[in-house]
């Protein structure tokens, strides 16, 4: 059996980045950057003032205080139809262009606006350049301002709008097929018999992709026959990435990974030294398409979710880091753990004065999804240890959730 | 002039939460809960077994070890068609139902299989109950196990399509506008003149919004007159939530508050002593639209959105906690503050060890979003601080970024 970190090395190492398409801009966001990108354009495209106050020519009020003739006033987004004469100043807002003439800048809080006699006084020197962007300060024509594998938040969007990429160069996102597997398994919309349940890993697996960042798509509920098994399962390997639950613990791992076999998949592992989650089957199509098989029970499936197939969508979507955030939080209340695997204990994570604390949640086992959903984080508790005592530093996984619950 | 507080108290006070729909189980994630929801179900529905094991009957094995004859194989997923009969026990793995007679699994690892003989060695005893969730043990039938208000992360989805919810009442996403004003914006496929920049601020926002779970409405570009920028203004004034951006600084801000006026909005603050972002009109259309004016300095615009809107967006959508995510870090170098107000500096936030540390990013101003585009958060200056100094700890307002770059 492998550890999980080990699974997680082989599951990167066997796979690649997806290939470059262009996207609209207003698409791009949360994707990654496939080539450097350049400004086109000065950046920014004027001396910009950096400051509320007035422009003027330092040589002017190199003798501060130093009254000048207001001649203009020049809001962000305007253009000056004027230059700055000897003995000129005018008002200037965050952002405006200087006029020509205009060396510096200075702020109005030391300034005395004379309005009445449409003057003003400078109360201090300025040097050159002071409260000024340069023209072209921030990037130059020509200059990459955003480098291949950055990520494409709402600020690097804008910085695309400005630059003029109105179509992206990014990696792909994966298309991800989700399989249930199980004959106990019936529709949300079905009330469940005795020995069936519905079948919820398709939802939260769904959900999981999608805020990973891919494109899923349901793919149905396989009965546990072969011939159904086996159809679905060809189906599925059409996709860059293809997810099945169910029907790869004891007894039944036969059936799945055989199917896997018989249809030219390459296997790499097929049992990890990790609570809960033990058997997870990674293999890839011989098109190429990456798949994991997950344990039926839900908190297991999604919980390898979110230790081993986030980290590959990420690979696939050109991220330079794969892994989900990590951080150090202190232990509230004791934890034990006899399964002798790496633990992945629903947790409940926040941030409190200086440090984050974390509380394992009384988790009734892989099967209880009631607990698991109050959880925004896995407090992993190693492979080693059986008991961990409060206040301990423990290492957590946050998931995106963190940042909403 | 108001502080940054102020203003998020006004803006929260002043807003409502959107009315309730049903959305498809599939389209729910992200949103939040409008109402409390029960399981129409035990969960679990049958008695568990949480460990793979043998399940025994407790009273056979009280003297261990015993010997006990195999009579079947219950995997996960599938339903026992026997009950177990005095001195017998069946092979069982986690998640799956205990066949009728048990009361108790032992686990695999303290059991000896004799598969040639049909038969298992419990190698230590069990009380009754040992190893199992019992029928309804994490809820039972009509209790109510996802309160109102509870965000829809993948693991909730799951839940809820476990217990049958395959539509979800959600407090409905704000449609959001984005207009654009001024004269000097151009297409982003255009080259701009001197003197004109490309228009970014609608493409921030529209990637703001959707990554705070709105449903952004582009709107075009205002020119800066006051026919095209009333019509403009009042096709926004339709949505949940209308950003304009531009024409509210010293010298245009009439143009925009007083068409708000006009339409008959209620203004409740148009200055906010906050570094970017000063000038800033919220209010309020006549039939109940929030609404914001914000600065067209680029990096103020995206700055009191994080800052402003976002959270009031949050509360739109019916979230319990409004304000993004703030931790303590460690500065790692020094910090200026001559703005006389509260200053959020754009910044790289990390977890290192055991504690976040923080770079303030060498920013031009509120123009440069290159600079703007390597951040992933903001560190806070309070309004009364001029210099910080390395080591010093100061709040950082995380981004939904954070997660990515």
């Amino acid at each position: 059996m492998i550890s999980v970190l080990e699974a997680l090395e082989i599951a990167l190492r066997q796979t690649k980045r997806l290939p470059v398409e262009l996207v609209p801009l207003l698409e791009s966001a949360g994707r990654v950057l496939a080539e450097d990108v350049a400004t086109d354009i000065d950046m920014p495209p004027f001396p910009r003032s950096s400051m509320d106050g007035y422009a003027v020519r330092s040589e002017d009020v190199r003798n501060a205080p130093a009254q000048l003739a207001v001649v203009g006033f020049i809001p962000a987004g305007s253009y000056p139809s004027f230059s700055l004469q000897p003995g000129q100043a005018a008002k200037i807002m965050t952002g405006a262009p200087l006029p020509p003439g205009a060396d510096a800048v200075q702020m109005v809080e030391k300034t005395r606006a004379r309005e009445e006699a449409a003057a003003v006084e400078i109360l201090e020197s300025v040097t050159p350049g002071n409260n000024v962007s340069p023209l072209g300060s921030e990037a130059h024509q020509g200059e990459v301002v955003l480098p291949a594998g950055a990520f494409i938040s709402p600020g690097v969007v804008g910085l695309l709008a400005a630059i003029g990429k109105s179509e992206v160069p990014v990696y792909r996102a994966p298309a991800v097929g989700i399989l249930a597997t199980g004959d106990e398994l019936v529709e949300v919309t079905a009330k469940p018999a005795l020995g069936q349940i519905r079948n919820s890993n398709s939802f939260t697996l769904f959900a999981q992709v999608r805020q990973a960042g891919g494109k899923p798509q349901l793919l149905g509920v396989a009965k546990d026959n072969k011939n159904d098994l086996r159809n679905r399962i060809a189906d599925g390997l059409q996709y860059d990435l293809f997810l099945a639950t169910g029907g790869v613990s004891m007894g039944e791992l036969d059936l799945v990974e055989e199917i896997f076999t018989d249809l030219g998949c390459e296997i790499f592992f097929n049992k990890i030294a990790m609570k809960p989650g033990k058997p997870v089957v990674m293999a890839r199509s011989a098109s190429g398409g990456m798949i994991f098989g997950l344990p039926g029970n839900p908190v297991s499936a999604t919980t390898v979710f979110e230790v081993l197939v986030r980290p590959v969508m990420r690979k696939m979507m050109g991220f330079p880091v794969y892994q989900n955030q990590m951080v150090l939080a202190t232990l509230t209340e004791p934890f034990t753990n006899r399964s002798g695997r790496e633990n992945y204990a629903p947790a409940v994570t926040w941030f409190e004065e200086k440090r984050f604390l974390v509380r394992p949640l009384k988790s009734k086992g892989s099967g209880d999804i009631v607990t698991y959903a109050k959880s925004n984080s896995y407090m992993i508790c190693p492979i080693h240890r059986t008991d961990l005592l409060p206040k301990e530093q423990v290492v957590v996984m946050l998931r995106p959730d963190f940042f909403y619950c």
